[in-house]
């Protein structure tokens, strides 16, 4: 956590070379970010020697303001006032700030007085962190273990909420871990040892130095390239998508066109990607028609099943708790995203309310995957074979927060076909509890995770990651459909079959009908617009299609972060549009109880047939870790995709061209 | 199927040209067929005139016998002879003939007296379609319709079984459509009118005209690119995966060798690409392990929804009735595969014995999707932040099978992490019913499925594609375990947390225990070896999982498709290796009743502890067609993966070196 402090105070100036905003969704430009700041610190609360924006956003226009604007012609009106939200904690009070940028005034500031915390910051998790260094009970337990404490580093975890009446303080717990010889000090800690820091004060208020494991080697464990001896693993030439044309889509501002898709592309701190006013061209029509109003990772639940001291209080929630987009990593060309992409920077407000940038945040690329798009060839004519093929190209849109020891990779791709397809892939580390054990004959009872290398577990969790998708098919107003496959049975021999699925269609029609788990009965799920119709009836509509991911939870409701995350065993939602509900586990998810989460409105029941609704995806991944996640885990992904679904009249890439042998480029070695 | 005829029979030559035979599971040479097909037409067979070649495949050597020779040193001992399996149709009856090759003789021909028929060969169907056009009923059926019988083409629909206890004549069912302004005559169907032909008669011996239908018109139905017509669709810019270091992979024969991987790629022409012997290069151990003694698509059971007179029987078995090897298209490059691809020819016997190329069968290539392999990026550090990541390259292999309307595009994913990723997507042409009805106001009742167009109604279907896995982890010797994630309440307050899941393995010691559906508890799948420990005491194996496609069929059980398909209610089936297990929908799938079926073998309950076991894995795929599917659908996918889970002693991949900037290839426009 130090260095994020580092890195980024770097960039603690005032940034005048802000991009221009140009458009109402646009993130809060550097200078924006700033003057926002300005205004709060010199209101009153700007008095306060603890001050700190733990929370600075683009507050959005409303929806229907900002559809009329999006849909009016090139004299448009006025863009809607740029405003920004903000939570800043002052004298241990959260404070809910309104800021009008335009008129550089505070249009309101509210104290939140209900249950949990903003977003951590940064600075206090690296203040937090380094506090053991310096306290005497820590340093002498660090003595008893014959270790350095040169080589000891810490950092914190989020305490959660565990039934506790009244939350007076706001807390972090710290454990430590062991570098020295590697970097990977994730896969060497110091278990047995956990201290609480409360934040608003800065100060260790509770120190448990409860038993003595010992500390898992370094040897093995780095991943840095310099560090590795033979022998070496498998090796492959090297290959770049080369674009003999050039790249495909332009990026106008924060407007990305490509082929028959354009959208908005925001960033937020929490969030990461915001994907905004998708639509697609319909050739036939010669339009663009709304697919996506709004998109974005709204919280990613990653619950550890080890209830020991040490372990029973890991349920993290990495965008509530931590801000997803805050651990943005700089993406690396060639090998984060290919040689073919263009990068985008980000901004995001630091703690003392300066502009951060996060430079290449995001990629943009055009996939050349070796797919195929469409194609058919046919046998049944008597003098010729016919063959039409066409390749697919699809554009990605990709961000990494590293957000501890995990790496998420993010992927949103856009296909010709009208396709949305969102990948997560995981990475990065696992979680380690040290161990007495070197060998997995050795362990009678349960350990909760799998023995990946001498005196190493890796403990057993999940990783549920939620995204809000305000899919607006043709307009806000939708309905939820369940295309139920149905069995019917023939009895009256009718048929020599006696059997065959139907589909029976059903509208949600409150929120009790909008949430679908993976073990439901076979149907098809579909987002359409009941007033919109194909030239053959149909309603128009997009399909949701899962590709892997299906996990769901499997704690008892009662359980405390099962109530906090009370929405991750159901992998769908559909609510009620409703601005303020964003982020799954509450806005407040840091100690949260769950009183206002997605399952929480959900439970308010409300109508959600024809009128704007907002899907939810949860995409669930159980993790048993197994000695390949050792030190650091290969890639494993999973993903949805929205498909249209009588959205076209017909296949949209029919009317398209093969692509051609001349476009092979002419290439040297370099 | 009659341009399939006539295209073949270019091929019809004595074709020495034979690449040259090196392993014992190179698939049959040119040579080879030729030779076999010789060796049964002097045989007291020859002398019929109704003798047909049904299958001729690779009799491959028994498995102990070639996985002695596999690893046996340099100097190797002979190679197992050369044997042929071969079923021959003559005079009405079935024959099984096992021919030895190097000795030119048959070792055995015993006539099957069973149920079901052996696969059809594309020279009847071919006749059995052209034999309505001379038939006089159907002429006047066309003519009363007003139709143009030059317009008219017709293709073959197996007949399936529906409890008839005997059956005398082999049977193929004939439906017609009408081409004229388009080669999409799958969407112009000249409803109501069937026909059964006997084909070893080879005469019509039922006619049914139930019904006028309009003829859906041609307009909108043609996918050839020169017959579109503005607007058109979404123009991409072209791409190209340059290798400035050339390829990564090595044909050597019928061997790959890639990265860290070697396997034999055979092709077979009921399953199509046949991969064996797959081993991974374990850099630490220095040697290959094996992970897959043999895989291959074992069946694709294609049921229709439409319990009507025309639709009831459409229950295909596209291996098993059809040959899905028989209908690998001939690939074409830089749409089909990549510019960076390598091209294989397959050889497969016609009827008549003679050997057939079908070129560019095969595509092997290299995938630079932009991919990551694995990365971290380290913020806890104070002073430097840490990135380390690493692209992924993969190969591919790549076959389309055209059965009718429908393409197959099955890939097999290699990954350096030692995955294998096998995706089968669906594109092509969907099978319509033509209606009276050009609204879906207008329809009252079910017509089992959606109004695509006007007159045009896509009916419900289902394809469940079954792949017979042979993994062989470390060894022949292996068990299935479920690893059963199982929730435990903590009810003494032992710790604050309710709950957590823990895990449960269970050996399956019997195929009762192999037979797993999607709706199951969740659990890992693994095949393990329970032998082969790593050094920290972790079973080595190999996990499975689900990558979408998980439907399961919702058929009765007693519906008669349902019975020979009895295997599709559930994912994944587990049972003791036999040879003679090859086919999920039996030898015998044309007319097949289902008593020799994967649900049949794995109702011996034989053991499947620690020993040689096969993995079942059946992909499935409702469908409710959609008008984007008109005239043809865009790519649907869905697939597994086999992953390694405990088999090497850690990640493989943190031991390899990033890829270097100075590969970019220095490319001009062409």
């Amino acid at each position: 956590m130090a260095s994020f402090f580092l890195l980024f105070s770097l960039f603690f100036l005032d940034l005048n070379l802000a991009s221009s905003v140009s458009h109402p969704l646009d993130p809060l430009s550097p200078s924006e970010i700033s003057a926002v700041a300005d205004v709060i610190k010199s209101s009153p609360l700007g008095a306060s020697k603890s001050l700190a924006f733990h929370y600075v956003g683009l507050d959005e226009p409303d929806k229907p303001e900002l559809l009329a604007w999006a849909a009016a012609a090139a004299a448009t009106p006025p863009a809607p006032p740029r405003r920004a939200f903000v939570i800043a904690r002052a004298e241990r009070a959260t404070h809910e700030i309104h800021v009008d940028i335009g008129t550089r005034s505070i249009v309101s500031d509210v104290v939140y007085r209900g249950a949990g915390f903003p977003t951590l910051t940064f600075t206090e998790q690296a203040a937090a962190s380094a506090l053991p260094l310096d306290y005497p009970p820590f340093v002498a337990s660090v003595a008893r273990r014959g270790l350095r404490l040169a080589d000891v580093l810490c950092t914190t975890f989020s305490v959660g909420w565990f039934g506790a009446a009244e939350t007076a303080r706001r807390l972090l717990k710290v454990q430590c871990f062991l570098a020295g010889d590697t970097v990977n000090y994730y896969m060497r800690p110091l278990e047995g040892v956990t201290l609480v820091v409360d934040l608003d004060a800065m100060e260790i208020v509770e120190y448990e130095d409860r038993v003595e494991v010992p500390v898992p080697r370094a040897a093995g464990t780095d991943y840095r390239a310099k560090k590795q001896r033979p022998p070496f693993g498998p090796e492959t030439k090297p290959g770049i998508a080369v674009q003999p044309e050039g790249k495909g889509f332009e990026i106008d501002g924060h407007m990305i066109r490509w082929a028959n898709w354009e959208f908005h592309l925001g960033y937020d701190v929490r969030a990461g990607t915001v994907i905004s006013l998708a639509s697609v061209k319909d050739s036939d029509k010669g339009i663009f028609r709304r697919v996506l109003y709004r998109g974005f990772l709204s919280e990613l639940f990653v619950p550890y099943m080890d209830p020991s001291e040490e372990w029973y209080f890991k349920t993290f929630f990495d965008a509530g708790e931590f801000g997803f987009g805050l651990f943005g990593v700089s993406l690396k060309p060639t090998t984060d995203c290919p040689a073919n992409a263009a990068f985008i920077d980000a901004y995001v407000a630091g703690p003392d309310g300066k502009p951060i940038i996060l430079s290449n945040a995001v990629c943009v690329f055009e996939r050349y995957a070796g797919d195929v798009s469409w194609r058919h060839t046919e046998y049944g004519f008597p003098n010729e074979v016919i063959t039409e093929t066409r390749s697919d190209v699809t554009l990605v849109v990709r961000t990494v927060a590293a957000v501890g020891n995990y790496d998420y990779v993010i992927d949103w791709e856009f296909k010709t076909s009208g396709s949305i397809k969102i990948e997560v892939s995981l990475t990065g580390i696992l979680e380690a509890k040290a161990t007495p054990y070197t060998h997995a004959d050795q362990i009678a009872g349960d350990e909760h995770g799998t023995l990946l290398a001498a005196n190493t577990i890796g403990v057993y969790h999940d990783h549920f990651v939620t995204f809000h998708l305000d899919v607006d098919v043709d307009g806000p107003d939708n309905s939820f459909v369940k295309s139920k496959l149905t069995t019917v049975r023939i009895a009256d021999g009718s048929s020599p079959r006696r059997s065959y699925w139907t589909v029976e269609k059903e509208t949600a029609k409150t929120e009790a009908d909008g949430r679908v788990g993976v073990a439901e009965p076979p149907a098809e799920l579909l987002v359409v617009n009941p007033r919109k119709k194909t030239k053959m009836g149909n309603a128009v509509g997009y399909r949701l299609i899962s590709h892997g991911g299906t996990a769901g939870s499997l704690l008892v409701d009662d359980d405390y972060p099962q109530r906090r995350a009370s929405y991750s065993k159901k992998q769908v939602y559909v609510t009620a549009y409703n601005k303020s509900e964003k982020w799954a586990a509450g806005l407040y998810a840091d100690e949260s109880r769950g009183d206002d989460n997605l399952a929480a409105w959900s439970q308010r029941n409300r109508a959600i047939a024809n009128t704007d609704i907002v899907l939810w995806y949860t995409l669930g991944f159980h993790h048993v870790p197994c000695q390949e996640d050792f030190p650091l885990m290969p890639l494993l992904s999973g993903g949805f995709e929205l498909r249209p679904a009588n959205f076209f009249e017909s296949n949209p890439l029919i009317k398209t061209k093969p692509m051609q042998r001349a476009h092979l480029p002419n290439c040297s070695r370099n």
